[in-house]
């Protein structure tokens, strides 16, 4: 194939990245905190199940030191010790079609960000959610991945946030899927507490299983508390008691309004918090 | 954000593409015939609904007076005038996170491939097809629309052709929904006779609207053929007794073989086949 570059016709032989074509592939957000990678082994464990989900022969290995390597050189040439370690697998490049040959090459991005901004006042007093009108797709081949096909997520967020977006004091958005079940966050996961337990929706045919939301299904297992991993249907929301919202760089969040309707603190969300910030 | 580029270090102040990203974008792939592209404002419409449905803004009169300039720039230099033309538009680049600024401006990528061989047997005996695991995914907001989302079609692909395919003879693969209606094939559109009346599948909360497909259903209109269209369940197939598949590349192709049943071949092929040779 061929395309014009400043003006020039360049053959690409190779064809062009897939990643760009079809979001044929996966990522990761890391937290780096004094230069460590946060929970490194939960996200590669995840992105081991993308590449086995998608059929991209990625040696982990390979894949892990190369990391490894081009972390150090970043942190220590921009001096950031805490910082947002962004991963990108790709399938490779190919042609225009949807197939791809058996001998097609993975490629790595590794991207630097300065960290996020502390959530101080958000961390404690919690924080308002509204329903999102984007859905979340049910695709069960691919739920629970972090893969690059996240447009449902853009849209979504763009309700939340941004100029697009309706109000300004608002959060985090909740979407739904076709089904009315409640599934996640625009860039979260959320537990709530539904007539007294626990849950957290399962994830089988919609929504990406987080790094921090598996870490809490954990930490309820470890502390003996009951978590009810299910389908939560939108009518329940109605009785929901508290709640909060999680991802791994922003930490657990309490939800402090729901639909414009007040929830109580969580009673767990303290130890929980606590936990996650000792596990730094 | 920052990166290594031959081992130095970047910083990206724009950042990266959200194509890349996110897959946040979308997709043309038009034919060109002795120069010209074929169905060009289907192609247009099609891409400007999605322009729309994304909240890219995106001017159709310039994306179409630059894709026209290096189309012809791209047939003259490499001597095609036969030839397959394929448009990414992105939303553009920007930081890691799903939010983007105001300001972002969009992309175009322009590929000029060779064209598809002409399937002269599989237009005129029919070719197998049969049916996916890889489903379609259900998300009203995205359905019809040619995203860069599209995961699923590489992966149902994989289980129709390539070196993962268990049979060699099949040619397409049919996609079910979570719901079990059958949707669409892994890069065509689907037409079936059931109970003695032409019906191709709603999409409404799954699919790619083909411009192929388009066509068709006008052609139905326009010559007086009842066509139904409407969710197909996937026991419907049972009941099957002729059925083809389109795309905007290889045109109407009868199926031959469904699910290793004998289908008869449709009567309305040779009449939609030449009507389609017609308009180029």
């Amino acid at each position: 194939m061929w395309t014009l570059e400043d003006n020039h016709v360049v053959e690409l032989e190779q064809g062009i990245d897939r990643a760009l074509q079809f979001g044929d592939g996966l990522f990761e957000t890391i937290r780096v905190v004094n230069g460590k990678p946060v929970l490194w082994s939960a996200h590669m464990e995840r992105l081991q199940k993308g590449l086995v989900a998608l059929n991209i022969p990625a040696s982990m290995e390979a894949l892990e030191s190369a990391v490894f390597s081009q972390l150090e050189t970043l942190l220590e040439s921009t001096g950031l010790s805490n910082a947002v370690l962004k991963l990108i697998v790709s399938r490779g490049n190919s042609q225009r079609g949807y197939s791809y040959s058996e001998d097609i090459t993975p490629f790595l991005y590794v991207y630097l960000s300065k960290p996020l901004e502390t959530y101080t006042e958000a961390l404690e007093k919690g924080v308002s959610v509204k329903m999102c009108d984007t859905q979340c797709s049910i695709q069960p081949k691919l739920a629970g991945l972090k893969h690059l096909n996240r447009i449902e997520n853009v849209l979504a967020r763009a309700e939340v946030v941004g100029y697009q977006a309706e109000e300004q004091d608002v959060f985090e958005g909740l979407m739904i899927n076709y089904l009315g079940h409640v599934v996640e966050g625009t860039m979260s996961n959320v537990f709530l507490k539904l007539k007294g337990q626990w849950v957290t929706p399962e994830l089988d045919i919609s929504g990406v299983a987080g790094v921090a939301r598996q870490w809490a299904i954990e930490w309820f297992q470890q502390n003996n508390k009951t978590l009810v991993i299910r389908h939560v249907s939108q009518e329940e929301l109605n009785d929901c008691q508290s709640g909060f919202i999680c991802n791994s760089q922003m930490g657990f969040v309490p939800i402090a309004k729901l639909n414009n309707q007040n929830l109580e603190l969580p009673d767990v969300m303290l130890d929980l918090q606590s936990a996650w910030m000792n596990q730094e």
